[in-house]
């Protein structure tokens, strides 16, 4: 079977939006065993997308658009497609009834959002106005999206893709594989994954560094070479593989803290919230996490976890003895198994020659003691965000591997 | 001038990257009055990448390639690209010296990267090894560029760019403004942006919402008329119009908070550390924001905020009474000029009858006073993050329009 995708909107040729939508879709298909031959991107132009749904037919099984099925006046992918497949607009009244009941009979939209193709597969939107369709013609689908995310994906898992193994179920499957590791660099593993490309005919490996993680991409059609390599390759580097399905190094930690049944408090500073927000972005992260201080002043730092002005002042904000009683401030106030505190300079301003952009320091506690303090060293990171990320990952990932694999942090670094 | 875009990478359709190439480059282009048709993204195969560039060119003055220039076996642009213009490949002795001297004599790669197209010109690589081409015939251009982020920006901007401008500086040129709305919706601007479309002639009109933002594109070959409609657009709804240039709405909470001197702290619940994220990802945050409280558990709400056991007890954690008395207690804590409180139930477990996942209450004080609170109704989300991203926009964009234009938050939902 072959599966191209069809990006409709202004938005993605002027630069405004990023293409998620392709990557999010291709990896979906791809954990299914389905390939993503080729994405075209085209403007909400009712007769480029026409042509592009016959050439995209014309050479493929199934195309899957997405956007330009909202009530504005630049959504034009449902007239489009009814051109296309000579199929008329109609009110459809069980969608209207499912809309009103959601978003309250003022819905502006409503009308508009429920007048559908006559005879295609509808697909419910759960969290949004627009549905989604399926037209069929000889034995080939066309599959119409919204373009917002949040919506696009769920109907994509809930709906599209038990639709595309069901009526393809006897297609050639591509078998996929991850891996995740942390704190580790791609030249540790390269010669590895040269050696395992050698012995697994067939096999094709990619490597993706992203903020001190890195994820190891295996494809192919020999599903058991895949196992094999992706199990010699975990084996090889296993304290520093926190997962082999998810790329959210706060997922390996969220569990381990689950399943051992310990707690989680954080003092952040130049992090700004973001480790807390990485947390608290996974359903069920109130069984574990405690809360947070987001001590970005001195005044909070003291206030709020007790941090001494004389120590504020003898060593500053950014300093080995200011994160440890960060970490004991915020253990205190939460009596949590676990605490971690961080403060740095996350720039572009406020370095100094003793103290410069991207100096920061690190604490993780174990209820009352220190259990360890150091120096993150984000080499050759200058750029804030990308320091906030790459700080956030490596705390997460070092109290991981601690409670995991009793592996310190800060030493190696 | 028609220009498109051919992006190449077998890693573009395993969604293992996300091509934000495209969206550079659609960025770059437009700045300088440039729009691009179409992006097709193709995997490193010979005979696609031969057929993609007929077919491009057949329809478009200019193509652009990213990718495949590696030295590499899956790199295979150059051959395919020798393929269709009918040229050799040759080793360049002034390629192959610049590489000498930036790399060194151990360079594997030396030989691979000097071998280039012959008659062709040569777009100098000053960050990586992989050299760029523009092949030309018949007035049409095919220009590769490596598919390196870094690399293939520095080349378009210093050398592909200022090339287009003097190859084909008689094109008519499209212009481009944009609007950031907050607060509002589709429907309620739809029907003056379709006026605005037939009041100026040629005028393109995109729309983007995300998660209570508003994002409004305008593009055109007058420059007179974008100007008028874009201040016509942006008058209809002035008090919710936060940028003309940024999508971070963020943004312009810094802004003004920094012009007026003023400061910030926060008492999150549901969105756990997502406001103080975003408001710490920009620069000189540290100016005005003093910090803030993850108050994720009832323990941490009473300890560190001053929230009352009865309070908790008696309306329960997501009340109208604990973010008052959330907004208090960071107050008291920090001495900010402005503070925003904030619980609910972010789901998907968590919802009762009373409370269904998705009741979120805000409350927002000035000094010692509250000022608002209300619940924020995200009409219809039920997904998690987009809870947190919806209710972290809104109360931003809250604050934002109370202290700009005095406009009170809550009282409309």
């Amino acid at each position: 079977m072959r599966i191209e995708l069809l990006s409709i909107g202004d938005e993605l040729l002027t630069g405004k939006t990023t293409n998620t939508n392709a990557s999010f879709i291709a990896n979906e298909l791809l954990s299914k065993g389905m390939l993503l031959k080729q994405v075209v991107t085209t403007p909400d132009h009712k007769d480029t997308i026409v042509t592009e749904v016959k050439t995209g037919l014309s050479r493929s099984d199934v195309l899957i658009l997405t956007g330009g099925l909202g009530p504005t006046g630049d959504d034009v992918t449902r007239q489009a497609l009814c051109k296309f497949f000579d199929k008329s607009l109609q009110f459809n009244e069980e969608i209207a009834k499912d809309l009103q009941e959601r978003f309250g009979k003022e819905l502006a939209s409503l009308e508009d959002q429920a007048t559908v193709p006559s005879d295609v597969i509808i697909i419910r939107n759960k969290l949004g106005t627009a549905p989604g369709f399926i037209f069929e013609r000889d034995g080939k689908a066309v599959i119409a999206l919204p373009g917002v995310p949040s919506q696009m994906e769920q109907m994509l898992v809930d709906d599209v893709i038990p639709f595309l193994e069901k009526t393809y179920e006897n297609s050639k499957k591509v078998f996929h594989r991850s891996l995740y590791f942390c704190q580790m660099n791609e030249n540790q593993i390269d010669p590895l994954l040269r050696q395992m490309e050698k012995k697994y005919q067939g096999l094709e490996i990619g490597v993706c560094p992203s903020y001190g993680k890195l994820a190891v991409y295996l494809k192919g059609q020999n599903e058991k070479s895949l196992i094999s390599s992706q199990k010699e390759i975990k084996e090889a580097f296993l304290t520093h593989c926190y997962s082999d399905s998810e790329s959210k190094i706060q997922m390996a930690l969220h569990q381990t803290l689950l399943e051992k049944g310990r707690t989680l408090s954080l003092a952040e500073s130049c992090t700004g919230g973001k480790i807390a927000s990485m947390i608290t972005s996974l359903p069920e992260a109130s069984l574990y996490f405690l809360g947070g201080v987001v001590a970005y002043s001195n005044l909070l730092k003291q206030k709020s976890l007790g941090v001494l002005e004389s120590t504020l002042h003898q060593f500053g904000a950014v300093s080995q003895e200011t994160v440890c009683e960060m970490a004991k401030g915020i253990e205190a106030l939460t009596s949590a198994d676990y605490s971690i505190a961080v403060s740095g300079v996350a720039g572009p301003s406020g370095g100094t020659k003793d103290k410069p952009v991207g100096t920061i320091w690190g604490a993780i506690s174990q209820k009352d003691k220190i259990l360890f303090s150091g120096k993150i060293t984000a080499k050759g990171i200058l750029h804030r965000t990308t320091l906030i990320n790459y700080t956030a990952n490596y705390l997460i990932s070092s109290l991981w591997r601690w409670i995991h694999y009793n592996i310190p942090p800060f030493t190696h670094e």
